[in-house]
């Protein structure tokens, strides 16, 4: 399949890197182009569906430049999050409580898919979930069924279990996805590295 | 031991339940006395420690009527969670990101060693945690060792295991326990009910 991955932060590289092992057709966008990265709105063009890596301070603004026809009619999965380290730590959410940024981006491109996912958890993890042991989730949401059947269907590619990969429901579901934010640091500091996830148990 | 306890609400007659049944002194609180509460301030004398079960929304209001004479020095067991129904569904945090209830109360009442816990289950788990089977957790924080140690044992003789209690650090990481409601609200809905809970799987 044809992918963008949009951002060459560790989250990006990460997904890029497990996308090409298995065999998809990745382009790699950035805010200024390299030797790995072409522009946000090449890589975005080329993606019959696009990942969303960037910053969550910057996401609306890269995604602006990846331009709107680049995305329209596509799934874009969301792994961002709004995190503001500008006054220190622990980040601020730029966005939450009433508003998401998932909500944010499927606003500012309504014909585009949003599936927000993987956001909770370690880059590490999201391609690897057999790095921690035992059951634990990913949650995803979105307004379109059939563009979280196949975001479903690419976590299965990375090793998620069907049975862990949690519908939250619509896509205002991002924000319980990005306001667990806080608590996962302190989980961090509590569990004393980042290699964790959380598994809801019933 | 005498213990106070402020909201006449699920949560708190649940706590107060087992806290009888666990041979406690224990007096329940109400902003109007009845049969079976006195009024905030008489429970609050009465206990030598506290918990807080009283809508977020109102906590602050029912702990002023408490009154810091009746709080100071003690252990105040904060079990709400700031959820303002005001606007429908789903329901908003009336305080997140900068701050949180917890520390609102702490800021509040300096002299009463506040300490978040239980707030992010259902009310009968947080009494018999052995209604979800297998292992999960909860959640503490305050900014006093001594306190939070007195309501690890409290929660041990829930039957918590000592291992299943995390200690997330001082009062601000209140913000990531109430942050977490309304993934855990989601979360009921993909689930089909309330009686679950999270584990940190690492």
């Amino acid at each position: 399949m044809r992918i963008g991955v949009l951002g060459t932060g560790v989250v990006g590289t990460t997904i890029a890197a497990k996308l090409r092992e298995l065999s998809h057709d990745v382009l790699i966008g950035s805010r200024s182009a390299s030797d790995d990265a072409l522009p946000f709105a090449n890589a975005a063009a080329h993606g019959e569906l696009v990942f969303n890596c960037t910053s969550g301070v910057a996401s609306l603004e890269a995604l602006g430049a990846a331009g709107e026809e680049n995305l329209s009619g596509k799934v874009l999965v969301d792994v961002a999050n709004p995190l503001d380290f500008s006054q220190g730590m622990p980040p601020r959410l730029s966005v939450c409580n009433d508003d998401s940024l998932g909500e944010q981006i499927q606003r500012a491109f309504p014909t585009a898919k949003v599936v927000k996912a993987l956001n909770t958890m370690n880059a590490a993890i999201m391609v690897d979930p057999a790095r921690v042991p035992g059951a634990h989730d990913v949650f995803v949401c979105g307004n379109e069924d059939d563009a979280k059947t196949q975001v479903a269907e690419l976590l299965q590619s990375f090793g998620w279990p069907a049975e862990r990969i949690v519908d939250l429901g619509d896509i205002t579901a991002a924000r319980g996805q990005e306001m667990y934010l806080p608590l996962w640091l302190r989980l961090m500091g509590a569990v004393g590295q980042p290699n964790f996830n959380i598994r809801a148990v019933h």
